[in-house]
């Protein structure tokens, strides 16, 4: 099964390329994708919400090496969250909260066995010398009991959670993307849950839409609508344009659904 | 044989990830390559211009995934054509014709069988949910015909063809390089069959070259000139400048050849 | 082992997809890897910087195809260098003296053997059509000696070697990275062997910092701090901060350690 990476090491420097090394010394016949690695900097929401969009498509027992990490070196702690699906090694600082959300945890592993990091254990990075070493061992067949003690939680990330007012879901815009889609963090099945009779009602940015779209080729040019998107989140998007220059929209800006 | 990706996705968000992450379920043991992400959004030239130039390469039997899809969940076709070399998935909006128009075509099928696509299928992520996973089951060895009638043409586009007037080729300029090369649609064996005779004059911003060179350092250190660049594509470069930058070159504009 | 590419091609044309063509073409079973191609056009320094950060960690007998190569087409050498542990190919223009200068090199060899170079080879693209299937041969097991004639010698870049004055070593600043650190040509074995009595002063742009720190988080958040990064390289960087934007470091910046 494959090793998945998620960074926000951009693609300028040496380090992708050197977790890449690692990875072919210690487990040479495991494939390995990119999921990402131009996450803004220390920008865990980015990435978490990359990760949760990403990771349902992969194959059962794939093994997520998520590495956006500004506590490097200090005392957060390094884990491995195994699923009932998947596999997840992140610093404990929110980034797999999102994606966990929607998993059935079986453990949390606290990475602390040095048998398994390269040596010397620089202080700078853990993509390299820890996450990668630990991610080969476990694609060899390794149990995740070898790399730690248990722990009973992980760290989670408020901003993905909605919230609610009287008479409102209170959502926010979690990223805005290539495309200029604004993707929130409301998800179809929250607001089934929290308000199912419909129809919604969206209102961002001073403007309110009285319906949800299905595809972006049911608006005019340049239009802006919210539709559910791939990965079904609402998002404020447009037909071949930027909802984002539209509307002005940003990051954290406030979305409600009535 | 290869899968090979092409998209207007970019790499800040997650969506060649989760291309990746269908392919590695459906087709875990084929190798997937990355034929480039950044064009621009919607930028059907310049998509169109980079398959043109790299596929030839590629061995025979690779599977191209081209996916820059304004229209997408719209009426626009979703195509796969199947040449004497290769196999090219896109949807049907002329990303495939210049390439193709170097090709011995063998068939061309409408991609409708549902059975091959993810299930629900999105209305806005067909890289995704149609083109990987029916990619994915082309690499696994089923046949052309299993993924919907065939069709009799596809869809071209006319700037990739070069004009005439009465006493020049008249061409223009579908790329800038990241080196500022400016890439034209004049090829090597278009001019050498519409204009034999020779030796070629270049003219493109009020400038006029009498002649074509061979190789940047034939020129002096910021000279700019034109010649057959890597794709056997009439270029305006220069030696360790940008030729678009001295000149002020843009895409779409004019170049003549006498 | 695998083929590891680093090169200035960007990710926005189809230079990179060209040569993974190539090398699916001719050594269809070779893990193909990126150190990383955005390498700003042209810039050795960064080039040679990167290939000396990331290949320590791959595996022995890696191939490393390193293409900055301002000088493709003239007269500059292509050439294969076998170490002990590695084969790196490159033009020979100081790209590689970084990397070598921490290797045991065995044998140098003039890449001149168009025998295994792609046919017509261009002048303006020697990363697809002579660097790629030379290593892709390699890789397949043929021996260095097929490739052209043994050199003695080969080009080294003056900036990646610090010098001396009376009281202090002399360092610069040889990149800036993503996270705003200053990665400067000062290795920690060379400090260590110059001056090996401690403690260190180091001195930028007007600065002088007491203490070289072991981690980020050592730092309160912000702060500007001198720390041997995760290639033992002397950096200037600050906690979860651009330590480059704080204090206005550039490139090619001098750095004193007394």
């Amino acid at each position: 099964m494959p090793i998945v990476l998620l960074s926000d090491f951009g693609l300028q420097d040496s380090y992708v390329g050197a977790m890449k090394g690692v990875l072919a010394r210690l487990a040479p016949y495991v494939p390995v994708i990119d999921l990402g690695h131009q996450v803004p900097p220390f920008d865990i929401i980015q990435g978490g919400l990359m990760l949760y969009q990403a990771y349902p498509v992969f194959p059962r027992k794939s093994i997520f090496v998520a590495v956006v990490d500004p506590g490097v070196g200090g005392p957060r702690r390094a884990i491995l969250v195994e699923t009932d699906d998947y596999f997840f090694l992140a610093p404990d600082n929110g980034l797999l909260s999102m994606a966990l959300a929607e998993q059935k945890i079986r453990r949390i592993v606290h990475l602390t066995n040095e048998k398994y990091f390269l040596k010397p254990l620089s202080a700078t990075f853990h993509g390299r010398d820890l996450f990668s070493p630990v991610a080969a061992h476990l694609a060899q067949g390794l149990s995740p009991e070898f790399f730690g003690p248990e722990l009973t939680d992980y760290e989670r990330l408020a901003v993905f959670v909605p919230g609610f007012s009287a008479d409102a879901i209170r959502g926010q815009v979690l990223s805005i993307d290539r495309f200029g889609n604004a993707i929130t963090n409301l998800s179809c099945s929250f607001l089934k849950r929290h308000r199912p009779q419909g129809p919604w009602r969206v209102e961002i940015a001073g403007r309110r839409f009285e319906k949800i779209l299905d595809y972006y080729a049911e608006a005019a040019a340049g239009e802006v609508f919210p539709l559910f998107g791939s990965s079904r989140l609402l998002e404020i998007s447009a037909n071949q344009a930027s909802a984002a220059a539209s509307l002005g929209l940003q990051r954290g800006q406030e979305v409600l659904v009535r």
